[in-house]
């Protein structure tokens, strides 16, 4: 299973896409498309789309998997991401893709098997379950394929349960 | 010139489109694109977006007006329609246009020339500058005109200040 996660911004939005049985993971492509500050914002979420699109065909991954909003720090900033949010999952629904929700919560659960881990926990857990040597670059790729482990994992372990019924 | 004014929302994203020398304004066409709410976000994000390439494609806009978003009563529904904001704001840039942002104070100044103005009295106003015997059907589609007949008089008057420099 081709699984892209994503964490949405308006600088920078993360993308990570894993092959994964639910419980091996392996990372095919990651990366951020970022945008530039100084210009509009209809032409960073055009920056956005187009990126997103190029990956999605690039790679035709089977589904696809974002962090829920959250606006507990600051709302001007939620506000942002909710547009480049609201592009992202425009584009997932384009290309005809499933998309799985997850809380901060769920994401950190999953992968470090603790709600509250550090930012720095985290990624070290996704570079051990990819079997990385090194470090991945971006931070938000990063975040993206935490998003993406946890659909994995989320989604195999549904359909082992339905199997088991 | 020709102004597609939109009232973004996830749940109803009304559309106005004047055609306006900046004084005199005439309505060409106007409507609401609505959604289930039922479905999941990104597929009413994929009927917006389809919806306002349909009347971008069938009418030509010159360019386009938005209101700003603003959270002063609910921040879900705020974050909510920020992400059909996105959508609209990407639809937008693909088609080339360029997009004004006006406060709801701006539109109510431009439209009824005062600012805190009720929902009614923009809708009067909206009505009789146009021109129109009858009722806008849907007050989303109404809005959206009041934003495009702020961007024409504020295009309009930018221009002629520029001129008399």
């Amino acid at each position: 299973m081709r699984i892209l996660g994503i964490d949405c911004g308006a600088e920078r939005t993360g993308y990570g896409l894993i092959e994964s049985d639910g419980r091996s993971h392996r990372m095919v492509v990651a990366g951020c498309i970022r945008t530039r500050a100084k210009e509009p914002l209809e032409t960073r979420l055009l920056t956005i789309a187009l990126g997103l699109r190029q990956v999605i065909g690039s790679h035709s991954p089977d589904s696809a998997a974002v962090e829920e909003v959250f606006y507990a720090q600051n709302v001007k900033t939620a506000l942002k991401l909710s547009h480049a949010r609201g592009v992202v999952l425009l584009t997932l629904a384009e290309a005809g893709l499933a998309v799985g929700e997850y809380s901060p919560l769920e994401i950190k659960t999953s992968v470090v098997g603790y709600g509250r881990a550090e930012k720095q926990q985290v990624q070290m857990m996704v570079q051990s379950l990819l079997g990385l040597q090194d470090e991945i670059e971006s931070e938000d790729a990063c975040d993206a394929i935490a998003v993406a482990i946890c659909h994995a994992t989320r989604t195999s372990t549904d359909l082992r349960l339905r199997a088991a019924q």
